[in-house]
């Protein structure tokens, strides 16, 4: 890539695809021009239905409309959150333990909606849609997958979400969203606090089969050498 | 990741993700068991609506639901292709040219369907839904293109469709795919008789905006080192 200074390390292909971690805590650091376009970019390169590309992306940074409309999204991600902690019990069971998987994860939660309006990068997809359907997806979530793995290869890290519901009427009128698109997902990202590493996933074996749905087979392991 | 022989170059994470073409044209080989694992491991590692990991896969090679199956497959693969051949206008215009990049587009495309029991490996990619809509599509396809980009790693190429529409319901019952896993994908895979390499892509100014949808940037440029 010839990027340089280069404060990070780029993994292989491989390794970055099963190494790569949502990200919700940032740094401050803003992000600049080169590595938004080239995040962007890396975006756009990814298949669709007929390579008809109708992925649209939109960077929101620290423009007029942008610092408005993460005010918008900040108060969207604060409702999803809070009923999402309620409902899946975030403040029960292990969740009242500080030290436990659950509580540091509503910390994390917590701030990442508390924060929502400082977080650097936020980038909107759209998809052009001449139909609704889960099929249409096939031409959005690839290239967002390119999208967090581009961030990713750049040393940022970012989360996908659907967070933007709430105030989809507001936040289309805001940004002139056309109405033949369709707005799939809000992605923030940002140098992460943290790091990248192992996923946390299921086993392999629950979620692949050999030559019957729901069939497993001896050689359906987690690669010796997996990152 | 100690694979070996590597008979391929394993590219970096960003070099990877804006190089992987779709490939349609494979050469023979099997698919080894170990490869396999890989790539579904990889495609498995891949982010989902509240990690819920709804996304399943089904791998189909020489097995006896295999054979099954891809001859399922192969005639509605030739069914989608000639509606579309015919649709698209592939034998009209700059399609009567031998040479011309529509005329072997169309040639790749009839080898690929009429090959298509052939093909090496065969990924069923299901969704166990909650609900059918454009979001669910967020919790199936990045897993998707990690299965394309890991196939890419480890010295293969793919193609995500979803040409399995016309024959499904044989399809679920051959494969005893349950009511409540939506099928959202049939990938084919193999290594590539061609090569992978720089994308046939719109320029990156059509395809993303900066504060406003529509609104262009200096910056929202290709990177000077893209792949």
């Amino acid at each position: 890539m010839g990027m340089e200074p280069a404060d990070h390390f780029e993994p292989g292909l491989y390794e970055g695809l099963c190494t790569t971690r949502a990200i919700r805590r940032y740094r401050p650091d803003p992000v600049p021009d080169a590595d938004v376009a080239a995040m962007l970019y890396g975006a756009t390169r990814a298949p669709s239905g007929s390579n008809r590309q109708p992925y649209r992306f939109l960077a929101l940074r620290d423009g007029p409309n942008a610092v408005k409309a993460k005010a918008l999204l900040g108060v969207s991600f604060r409702e999803m959150w809070a009923s999402k902690r309620a409902a899946d019990g975030y403040d029960q069971g292990s969740g009242v333990e500080e030290s436990s998987p659950k509580a540091r994860m509503a910390r994390t939660m917590q701030r990442f909606v508390d924060q929502f309006e400082q977080t650097p990068l936020v980038v909107l997809a759209g998809v052009q849609s001449y139909r609704e359907d889960v099929y249409l997806g096939a031409s959005i979530y690839p290239a967002c997958q390119n999208l967090l793995l581009s961030a990713r290869a750049l040393g940022y890290g970012g989360v996908m979400t659907v967070w933007h519901v709430m105030v989809e009427a507001e936040l289309r009128e805001l940004l002139a969203v056309p109405d033949d698109v369709f707005l799939a997902a809000t992605m923030a990202i940002g140098k992460p606090e943290g790091h990248h590493g192992p996923l946390r996933r299921r086993p392999l074996q629950e979620l692949a089969f050999d030559d019957r749905w729901g069939q497993g087979a001896d050689w359906l392991v987690e690669p010796l050498a997996a990152p």
